[in-house]
């Protein structure tokens, strides 16, 4: 039986909804391709789990998507690029592409000349030092002050991110970081570009503090344009389909708000 | 090989350390007994897991129980009373019992007339009905009133109980429940009596709020004494040993709180 010839395309795939906060900002810069999103919302969070099954639960995620016709895939999720990125980086196919969300923003600040970078995000991201290694690989000599900040999430999903309680937690959480002096805030999570209004108010003018998502996206653009190769299909439209492992209804509900636009339809993906 | 004969014991078990909460009224009203505490730490919450997935790990974890020489266990986690307890009840062996916590609660509040009850609890529990639908069997009259309190979880674990975002979080997440005249509230998580005191002082006089691990000790203490063929092992003092499937370090220093009392010991459980 002949099999039709699938159309390249770019993958993004994330534990959950934080990976539309990057979605977004493809679809903005880049809005020329055909998208896939994989949320892998039934078996959230990762943060939890140990290597071998984060490793496990990622190379199911990034197959599906390959199979499905990516020829580039970005894992937005700060844990799987922290935990399985590499191994995955190494098995995969010599024409296939697999991409993190970690390097891209040790790149920005070391390109940028901060010395002194904060970091925060969920307790196994921060554990895991994955953002002071890649940093410190590009310039030892940058100062890395990291915070696990793990209200934040939780707030987020339960829609508290606009009351004064989340605020009062945040100014908690970045305080010991504004009195080291940071100039920068990485924000480790794709959830937190939720808040990022208001940890931008709290951090003031002198601590800048980029979105993951257009960080990623500028820098995927430049990584497309030096691998023509990769022959990425072209559109008038941005295309985009969405998969969960887990339930629509909730992913249409909150993922809307990760992604600034409303989610029409999502498929259910059995990994 | 002669095996030695098992004294007969009770075990506790939960999916983390929220079970220690119901130990300490145990200890404190049934002294005499020797007590074997099970958390399940590395697979915890049990709350976003399938109904399958919980009975699966329940029953893991209470075979455990039973071979280490329990007589009779108790299953502190809401959500695995809920979705595994009746099935686990059925299978198992004739000459032992297996308790949950949702049972003693009903029967308390029905047994006190109280006519509109409250209960806050994870959102799976709240989901599950099944406090609504236990109290409803005991008297289809009272008004049962739920509400799912999603961010308590995560601030008991992370040491935020004693700040006040956490009393600020509290007095949003009581307030429908005390405009709707409740006169009884349902701690139904066995993480929540660590804000047991800020919650009976947001309640005021009219909503009396027990403590869910003194009425379920209570409950054992008549379950004991109406089930003399338990013949369970008394002791002079207090005998308990901790089982962890996690970190044993982590279990130490918030068990304490938990329990009111230093943890010495910790052993690993391999399930």
């Amino acid at each position: 039986m002949l099999e039709k010839k699938l159309k390249n395309k770019i993958g993004i795939f994330d534990s959950g909804l934080g990976g539309l906060s990057v979605l977004k900002h493809l679809i903005s810069d880049l809005p020329e391709y055909e998208y896939i999103y994989l949320g892998d919302n039934a078996r959230l969070p990762y943060g939890d789990k140990t290597p071998e099954k984060i490793y496990e639960y990622s190379k199911e995620a990034t197959d599906f998507l390959f199979k499905k016709g990516c020829q580039l895939i970005i894992i937005a999720c700060n844990t799987a690029s922290a935990q399985a990125l590499s191994r995955l980086q190494k098995e995969c196919l010599k024409d296939k592409k697999i991409l993190g969300v970690i390097r891209p923003l040790a790149e920005y600040v070391a390109d940028n000349k901060f010395h002194r970078i904060g970091v925060i995000g969920t307790k196994s991201t921060i554990k895991s030092g994955a953002y002071q290694k890649e940093i410190n690989k590009l310039n030892p000599k940058i100062q890395v002050e990291e915070k696990a900040t793990p209200l934040l999430v939780p707030l987020i999903e339960n829609s508290w991110s606009k009351k004064p309680e989340t605020k009062m937690i945040l100014k908690k959480y970045l305080k010991s970081l504004k009195d080291k002096k940071i100039n920068s805030l990485i924000l480790a999570c794709t959830h937190y570009p939720l808040l990022i209004k208001d940890i931008r108010r709290i951090c003031g003018k002198r601590i800048l503090v980029p979105d993951p998502g257009k960080i990623v996206s500028l820098s995927l653009k430049k990584y497309i344009q030096n691998h023509p190769e990769l022959n990425l299909e072209k559109y008038k439209n941005t295309k985009i389909t969405f998969y969960t492992t887990d339930e629509q209804e909730l992913f249409k509900k909150l993922g809307s708000k990760f992604l600034s636009k409303k989610i029409n339809e999502i498929k259910k993906a059995k990994l």
